[in-house]
């Protein structure tokens, strides 16, 4: 394909070759910030991030600021002088928790480039694929373009936030404040997955994600269970009761009406996913499992990509500690998530499970919820020009063609684009599911650092034509 | 009744009555040691704890010393000169840990005066009534009866451990690698409740205990819940579908042969406890609950007296901070612990559980158990002269007479004394089910110290007759 922009293109990327140790090193430096977001202890090292990347827009030539909101700051930059297309680029400079810290073989937040058996070079630190690998690559195209062209071959504004971990409720207050600022022709994401180490791909299918924590309190204070078991209702049972009451023997989720809005797959989408030869075995053995759970009669990328999930994230009650406490506690308490398809409502799923929760409980208990987090599910126009441009221009950096695929996981900051700016967003990404992200052992790829920024110059060329 | 130390007795009552407070400092010295045998950490303050009271001990008058264990060390004190009946005091000295620390209203280890509305004066502390209060009880009667008459008017044998509270293994051998020093004509435990608080007991049947942790693993690492949900196993569902496995919906433990070796209750004991005119309504209403769990078709004293349970004493898997993350853990814990009644055999209950959970364990997940004790339930013969002289004594001290109850607690001690010296085993109290032993703020009725001491005086004055 010829763009205008093609004949300095080969420049460019010539550029970000010779440039890769410096753009590994400004990666690091992003990466030693330790932005967790969902523990207000980190709150300043948000900010730190926020701060850090703000001046190095700024010093690539961009109009950058760091902008309030009530929680963590959001980065915006823009680069509008290029005539025809505006993009608005997305990323997230905040991390996930690092616990269990023991499992980590090196310091979370002290990067460390590892060799692996089948020689690629992998770089380790939380945040390294999610999302600071990820957003980085865009930056580092852009930088690029401009050592070579002295300019950006489209209009481009940056969007970074940095409570995309944590369910954080400022960004879509924070979009429709500034809306006029932020329009655009399409928003891109790097925050997704390559099909496999190949094959490029285009996520126009995300689900939505409503978080709760469910607390139930029988008695008003910890009790001996030497003279209170049995006789004292133990909130640890209540709450293993309830969990276990949430999906049947065949995996399906009991909570009333939680599939009525969830569509079969149309026999089209079927077929293509058919034709992907996804390995399901492959997949569970790289989790050190080896039988599907969930709906037994669906398959794996079904399950992952258009059935609604609910996952019990975290549980917790009574003595945790070493040895042994003979408690009956107050309290117990669950972290559990929803995983929303196409067509599903946050507040009515939420609704949903909470009178679940409430029907099972016992008199002369209570609960308490708290929500995180709620989003519905997104689903992209699978054609378009500026897609079918994106597609090609991925299709020319890697081995194999791009490809269009859904995502198991929740992105809801392309709903909000869709909602508060009327954008189309396409979600392009280099991270591969075996990154580990919200793992202990975090890594990304040095090749999809490297071919992310080329993709990039790529994409930005040819959205130029 | 009358017996040769009556004359003395009134004069050993008034010292204990004149030196009441330096009692209580001695009692607050031993409280600010921090001696909670379950956490490695506070090993050095248990080893502290034992040479403080072998210390006072030898003070007083006692042939004392600190010996080791594998774990922590057992103090042991003789004063074998007086004729006639010998007893073998026993009691503990490590406590509970104190989490949760945030519902203590004032730091759990300085002793704080408490009066309440009801005009009562109560010391609370971590381990004011469990154990150090009540082993303190009989100390101080042990150093009155010196006082006043230069001797204690039976021979006494002194045992004080420090892993009651730890389900340590290391005292019964150390019992049996000592039988000959230990051996005496009874034991005396004071580690019970008093009927109310103006009825002392004699506890005759104490249930048994086995300590279960049980870890389920599934995947070989931590997953993200968008990319792996539904199709990954879930430890947190696996663990909560096994536990709520465990109790029917009439509240019956479900564990095959479970209930095999459980008696059902005598009519005559019935009838005993239906004459106690327990109040279910108010017990409850104690802890801030008002309708029974467990079997429904027993009442609340059976359940905690005389039938086994199955409490889940620690959950836990997953994120359990602040906010929220989309995790699916490797793996998921439980504490889990069983009251056995008479005729249960902790092995045999320990191995029923096991093939429980295993039964119920997903093909790919895999199982781990730790085991934290176990001892079968003691029943002591219900009469017998220094049952009886017994109860005389403590009737003569408080305002109602003394009462022969059963207890929901676990001792395993007396077991061990029955089994390894041959020895029945009197347990005598003075605490009260709302003492908040092992929860924050637990605390020692000044009266049940006081009237506890003057009780000891008398039981040893009876015995001597």
């Amino acid at each position: 394909m010829t763009t205008p922009a093609a004949p300095q293109l080969d420049a460019v990327l010539a550029e970000i070759d010779r440039g890769l140790e410096a753009s590994l090193e400004r990666l690091k430096a992003l990466l030693r910030i330790k932005s967790i977001s969902t523990d207000p202890a980190y709150a300043e090292e948000c900010r730190r991030a926020a701060e850090w990347l703000a001046q190095d827009l700024a010093a690539e030539g961009f109009q950058a600021s760091v902008r309030p909101t009530p929680g963590h700051p959001v980065v915006v930059a823009h680069d509008t002088g290029a005539p025809g297309a505006h993009v608005l680029f997305y990323g997230h400079y905040d991390v996930q928790p690092v616990d269990p810290i023991d499992l980590w073989n090196t310091d979370p937040f002290e990067p460390q480039l590892v060799t692996l058996s089948d020689g690629s070079r992998q770089l380790v630190c939380r945040g390294a694929s999610d999302d600071k690998g990820q957003l980085m690559t865009f930056i580092e195209a852009c930088r690029a373009w401009r050592a070579v062209t002295g300019r950006l071959p489209v209009g481009v504004s940056i969007l970074l936030e940095g409570e995309e971990e944590s369910g954080g409720k400022n960004l879509p207050p924070f979009i429709a404040a500034n809306a006029e600022e932020l329009k655009a022709d399409i928003a891109l994401v790097c925050d997704t997955d390559m099909w496999d180490r190949q094959t490029p791909s285009i996520t126009t299918m995300l689900r939505g994600l409503v978080g709760e924590e469910v607390t139930i309190t029988c008695a008003d204070k910890d009790l001996h269970s030497g003279m209170f078991g049995n006789a004292a209702r133990n909130p640890n049972q209540v709450l293993a009761d309830i969990v276990a009451s949430l999906r049947d023997a065949d995996g399906r989720v009991t909570i009333d009406g939680f599939y009525d809005d969830v569509a079969e797959l149309p026999d089209t989408v079927k077929a293509q996913w058919k034709g992907l030869g996804f390995d399901e075995k492959a997949f569970l053995a790289g989790a050190g499992l080896s039988i599907p759970a969930g709906e037994k009669d669906r398959s794996v990328l079904e399950q992952l990509w258009s059935r609604p999930t609910c996952e019990i994230n975290g549980m917790w009650g009574g003595y945790t500690g070493e040895g042994f406490k003979t408690v009956i506690p107050a309290k117990a308490s669950a972290k559990i998530s929803f995983r929303l398809v196409s067509g599903m409502q946050p507040d009515r799923i939420r609704k949903a499970f909470r009178d679940h929760v409430r029907a099972r409980l016992p008199a002369d208990c209570s609960v308490e919820f708290k929500e995180h987090g709620g989003s519905p599910a997104l689903t992209v126009p699978a054609d378009g020009p500026l897609l079918n441009k994106a597609l090609a221009a991925l299709s020319g950096e890697w081995p194999k063609p791009a490809v269009i695929t859904g995502s198991g996981g929740s992105i809801p900051v392309g709903g909000d684009f869709k909602r508060l700016l009327g954008l189309d967003t396409l979600f392009i990404g280099f991270a591969h599911n075996d990154d580990r992200i919200h793992s202990p052992n975090e890594k990304y790829d040095l090749t999809s650092f490297h071919k992310g920024i080329r993709s990039w110059a790529r994409v930005l060329a040819a959205f130029a034509g």
